[in-house]
């Protein structure tokens, strides 16, 4: 299962909304469909928002009807209705970036197919980076992984929720083909079930063990002494490490420390935001009231109740074992540490 | 709306797996239907689980067709069935206890009309006991109730749990009916949902403001500084006050500690197990997976994969800044002021 896939004309996007009940694809062709789908959650995850932002720009540049000189001021606006589709993954912006600086570079000696040729290159860039990121993040992560760990995950931080292998999924991946016997605990995660939908899914696609929690279960086996990792995705890192990640990712953080359990963060060097200094600084996207009063249509909650919802929080660094990433794995001082790992080549 | 209701020769019960979509009552005459009820929660929460056993065990009564002698033998059965159907709550056992020594005692004075005239007798007295009970944990725990408090709870421990008022509900109804202006998040409470469920529909009927959260969101909130005290209620209690509660609780007590939040705990107390000495004695009702795989029929999750599933945790006493009874609230050190609370007349 692909989470997208570029098909020359038309971005194919996995609607992650209906499984594992239904596996339905859908090609969109232009960016305004792209951008609803990233705000429907049909497709979902930082790494792969970026990737699939930035077909949405190569598909934005084709719907361009005019001169290349008219393509700055048309892609501003396509930049825009992309950016605002979903606030806190950074990776949507850096991607946008990219693509932005990309057109910049080629505006002056193209022509509009040149352009566009050159647009694709960059995107397919940016999924092809994120492929072998994830494999690097996997090789890193391996490292602190022991034998016949048994792993608490949050949310989906695989290969749904980015162009292949996935991040902390990633690393679960790579100790399973080395032959490390695991266990993974998935929580649910609430209200959009990403942990009971997706992470399961995967998991048992690859064969690795795994067993489905409430997301109010986690505290009590770690207290059983059953989970001796904690390892999860991330949406945006403050240059200080602070971390937004999937909504309950701060309270698993606490109680990782409660009980003494290594708590890693999973991410490209993508995630990493540093004109963001701290938590503080991070936008926390809400989203609708209807995910906590229906599920699939059925009523779960009285329609007329107060409804406070937010898709992320933020675990500060101070809580965060360390960051694996492509190149390595951040510890404590996050803040020079982040900067050494970003100028190594 | 009853949770239940004594109507002379059958209970009737609020099947509150129904809410909030459907009031529907259901009138059961066997004590097989009342174990039913039980078992598959359209009756629960640890006091009006022991006052329904208790009708039950009335009800098992009128079913013995013999003399008062078979009644022992018979009655025997009838118990063993009724405490078969959950158990970690000790209310159930405790209220069967009593109305096994009623038996005991009218057992050679009367005939069976008379015998079942005290048990009915019995029952209606456990039953007004606990509308009694939860007034009065109302009232020794508005205390520490803080004007414009914003209070957390877990689960539903309300007039639904109980006969009437509420236990952890019903100290938020009193700081309500004094005039204290408070706020309640009610965490939903995967998998059955009870605080969406139940704990929204009992406050938005008696107008107290409440805003629904999903359990992963407490953390966050906590770290956002609003929750100023967290109020739960309890299914057993150890005699060093370790308090077996809904899932998700523990780690609420945690979080609440690490955020130097108040967390206090509101049961009568007949919930408190003194032959239980701590956390590891109680045990933990495992509930079917099919609870974490599909909600009303909807899939949330592949059909093959492992889950686990437990109804309740423990909450070591430590975590715990008081314990509300009907009595006045009990700190630490619990081993000795449990004792000396329940001494008191």
């Amino acid at each position: 299962m692909k989470s997208i896939e570029w098909l020359g004309n038309s971005l194919r996007i996995l609607d992650q909304r209906k499984l594992p009940g239904e596996i339905v694809y859908k090609d969109v062709s232009s960016y305004q469909d792209v951008a609803e789908a990233i705000e429907q959650m049909e497709v979902r995850g930082a790494p792969v928002i970026g990737a699939t932002a930035a077909y949405g720009y190569v598909l934005g540049a084709m719907a361009c009807q005019g001169e290349p000189a008219e393509l700055p001021e048309f892609m501003r606006e396509v930049k825009e209705r992309l950016e605002a589709t979903r606030p806190t993954a950074v990776n949507l912006f850096w991607a946008l970036r990219r693509m932005e600086d990309r057109l910049r570079e080629c505006l002056e000696d193209k022509d509009m197919a040149g352009i566009r040729q050159k647009l694709v290159e960059e995107a397919d860039l940016i999924a092809g980076e994120d492929r072998q990121v994830n494999r690097l993040i996997g090789e890193c992560g391996n490292e602190v992984v022991p034998e016949k760990a048994n792993i608490l995950t949050h949310c989906n931080a695989g290969a749904l929720a980015t162009v292949e292998y996935g991040t902390a999924l990633g690393v679960i991946r790579k100790a399973h083909e080395t032959d490390k016997t695991i266990h993974v605990y998935a929580a649910e995660t609430r209200p959009l079930l990403q942990g009971a939908r997706l992470t399961t899914l995967e998991l048992l696609q690859d064969k690795i063990p795994v067993t489905l929690i409430a997301d109010n279960m986690a505290g009590y086996l770690m207290q059983q002494g059953k989970i001796d990792l904690v390892l999860v995705g991330a949406d945006r890192i403050a240059a200080n490490g602070d971390t937004a990640n999937k909504i309950g990712t701060y309270a698993l953080a606490v109680l990782a420390q409660a009980h003494n359990i290594p708590f890693y963060v999973a991410a490209p060097l993508s995630t990493v935001d540093l004109k963001v200094a701290n938590a503080q600084e991070i936008p926390i996207e809400k989203r609708p009231d209807k995910e906590l009063l229906e599920f699939m249509g059925a009523q779960t909650a009285p329609a007329e109740v107060s409804v406070y919802n937010p898709a992320f929080d933020v675990t500060p660094a101070k809580y965060i074992t360390g960051i694996i990433t492509e190149k390595g794995i951040v510890t404590n001082p996050y803040a020079v540490n982040i900067l050494k790992l970003m100028v190594r080549s």
